[in-house]
């Protein structure tokens, strides 16, 4: 036990790092003349303060971490960000006589941080404006966050389909410690989001959004958050070119950034066309919205071209684990809504800002079960199993094996917990799925008009669990359950 | 292709054998002295004629069958044998004035023959006797032809979970003859389903059933198949004594037939309870019927007494994938009938009449996941997967991993046709299922006490391919859809 005590120290350094990031909603309100800065610098306050105990009080517990430090190091992280991210909600909210109890506001972060985008708050365009920013810019820092996660950290403790994510590397990384190269990408990485993130609130500013706006949905797109200002989602807009430059960035955003990055650096695009995952991935979401938008044509809910607006927009906010939407897709044909939030579980690639279980975990299932098949007709073929140029081992197949397991584990025991509350069974999966893979809306009563703030606070923190284990990849999270990790 | 035509000669013996069944309803029918026999004759006469023409016709394509044409026969005799098996059902029911169509007729014998027991047929306590014996022996044939297929033809092809049933084999059989030992083992099994169906029959008649009903009911009760003679299902009775004697059989009926062939040759009882898929199996009925037996009293529906009879025997009968029923527990709180559905996915053994996933795969995905857990933890550690006092191979994990893929797009993929012909999710999702599983009853408009007569008939033929698909364990159907098959 005591060996974990350096864990909490790093866990100190990054709290100061997060502190630093409630500067953002405090600007904010200073420029909107709000006058509730001073609820941001107080927050900021705390959880310097609790920082600073954690790095100084543990000083004598430095120490070089290992594999299982890592695994809790990031559990922890997850479980302790929303705590101070919710201290400001709460602080504001209550200034301006809208109070939120702790698990909504905890609830609120875990959606931000995680991505996820469910909310909690009505009436989204009488809140402040340093409200909303600070509610979509903890999806920025999300989607950030598991970009460095995946490439930094994940990869050292061997975990899930992560490793494959590390597209030029030579094999898994065997070295526990943190090499150049690695930091290396994480600083192309953090570029690339940034480069990204600047063409996007650019590209709405320039299409006709207020400056606040452009940047709030850019914190939200490139995130593939979903949160909104508005009530009415991206609705509010009723803009085609708007929703168009959206839809490019969700595309772009729920492929892999170190794909970008490596093509950058090459100064050749032609890499990106050959990676099996972004294809694959690019061709469910385009695939998919036509498939929904004919599916509006032929059952006569619109004309062709709004069709098309209206299902490619949709099924690529919902698969890429987005969740924006320009009207209550609730209506449409019942095949529609559900094929979108399956979609959402596997139409984002790893190393993306998306959820779910990831595009190369499909391919790698796919091609093994296309193997079986093989063998069951020649049962001595032996052929490997490749996944573009590169043979997937053993280890890895079993590793997404696992993942499988774990994530249906996961998916199925909260729906049945949420069943124990009397909860009907299609607003049960659906808030789910749509936790666990980061999208937000669900089905029956948690539909994109609607909040999940009719949810119990018992059945919300059902939700935050399934939304922290989803954007935790579960297996990190499930090791914590294992006595190996325990033993020294 | 041509050198498929010696599957076509065998298929033409298996009919035959096939043919002879019918003598059941047909003795039946002359017993009740319904008038009805020429039918049943008629039907085995035209059974005899093709399954003749395909012998004879293909006389000079005698061969030895090789893994690929195992494969092939297989789908053939389930898609096949519905079809003769639906001749009689369509005769008679003309004949007494309550015409049926083909659809209607096809699918019944589906659900008779993989012992699913869903039902297009209403006022069932009205229908001739040999109507109900056939409906029922249906599935005592079924039952058995699992049996045999589990034990000698599926090992042949190397295929899913069923090399593990050979208990006492040391490895996968390499052979693609039938070996001596399996002959035996099929004889064996086949002696034991015997006894265990006299001893069912006896008890139900002792405990106060008619002869014929108990006939009928313990030919859908050790078949796992759930088909009754009346509209009220095993409700009919309302005798605790006779559920009790259902209870007893379903249990046993749901673990590995081998491991009572085994004990019985050794004739030690004791190797049965060092059985790792006999223990979980048992483990998750009783476990499953306790937790609703608890749910049905916590929430104040039944007394204590009621609420352990009531919830110990529904889980039962639908988590072993028999499916009888003596209440609509569709009006039970909502975990209940959900978490009776999805337990039959696993709770039964593999070697078993019982439908689904099968309980020793889910025992391997399991302690795989463990072992990956352990993995990220202690990335050198490097344990071998244990079941028992063996060793679960690579290939037979990776084997699991292939069939629970195609058994995840199997659900997935019907329930989405289902969902395009704007069925309701509820009823879609858990129609599939149902159908998947072998277990019959469904959720929403497919209770315990409904019928699927209120499909459509395209939906019963979506629901028919999930029967089969189920029954067949769905890898060797799919074989077929691969290119390496149709290759030389
Ligand atoms: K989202
Ligand atoms: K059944």
């Amino acid at each position: 036990m005591s060996d974990l005590l350096p864990v909490l120290r790093v866990l100190g350094a990054l709290l100061a790092m997060f502190a630093l990031t409630l500067g953002v909603p405090l600007v904010a309100s200073l420029v909107a003349r709000e006058g509730l800065w001073p609820h941001y610098a107080l927050a900021m306050a705390v959880t310097l303060g609790v920082a600073a105990i954690l790095w100084w009080g543990l000083a004598e517990h430095q120490r070089e971490l290992l594999p299982r430090h890592g695994i809790l190091l990031v559990s922890l992280v997850w479980l302790a960000t929303p705590f101070f991210a919710a201290l400001p909600l709460l602080m504001v909210m209550q200034a301006i006589g809208r109070p939120m109890s702790f698990t909504h506001a905890y609830f609120e972060a875990v959606s931000g941080l995680t991505t996820t985008g469910s909310t909690v708050l009505a009436q989204l365009d009488a809140l402040p404006l340093s409200v909303n920013m600070w509610r979509t810019f903890m999806q920025w820092i999300g989607g950030m966050g598991i970009l460095i996660l995946a490439v930094a950290i994940l990869p050292l403790l061997g975990l899930g389909g992560s490793q494959l994510f590390k597209a030029e590397a030579a094999g898994p990384v065997k070295d526990t410690k943190l090499t150049p190269r690695m930091t290396e990408t994480a600083k192309g990485l953090w570029g690339v989001y940034v480069a990204f993130s600047l063409a996007c609130a650019l590209a709405y500013w320039l299409a006709g959004m207020a400056p606040a706006d452009a940047i709030m949905h850019m914190f939200s797109t490139v995130s593939l958050g979903g949160l909104s200002s508005h009530d009415a989602s991206f609705g509010f807009f009723a803009s085609p070119l708007l929703e168009t430059i959206a839809f490019v960035f969700m595309l772009a955003a729920s492929c892999n950034f170190a794909l970008y990055f490596i093509a950058l650096r090459k100064g050749s695009w032609r890499s990106l066309w050959h990676d099996p995952e972004m294809r694959a991935t690019l061709a469910a979401l385009l695939g998919g919205g036509l498939v929904v938008a004919l599916l509006l044509w032929a059952k006569g809910m619109y004309a062709p071209l709004e069709a098309l607006r209206l299902g490619m927009f949709h099924v690529v906010s919902v698969a890429t684990t987005t969740g924006y939407a320009t009207t209550d897709y609730l209506a449409w044909p019942v095949f529609a809504p559900v094929f979108m939030l399956l979609l959402s579980g596997v139409a984002t690639s790893a190393g993306s800002t998306g959820g779910g279980i990831k595009m190369v975990r499909m391919l790698i299932l796919l091609k093994q079960a296309r193997r079986e098949m093989t063998r069951a007709v020649h049962p001595r073929a032996v052929q490997p199993l490749r996944l573009g140029n590169r043979v997937v081992e053993s280890p890895m197949v079993f590793s997404v094996l696992a993942f499988m397991l774990m994530y249906g584990a996961t998916v199925i025991t909260l729906s049945m917990v949420l069943l124990l509350t009397d909860l009907d069974m299609v607003t049960a999966f659906s808030a789910v799925l749509a936790s666990v893979h980061c999208t937000g809306p669900g089905l029956g009563l948690l539909g994109p008009s609607s909040n999940y703030a009719v949810l119990t606070d018992f059945q919300l923190w059902v939700c935050t669990l399934a939304m922290l284990l989803g954007r935790l990849e579960i297996l990190s999270f499930m090791a914590l359950l294992t006595p190996a990790f325990w033993r020294r």
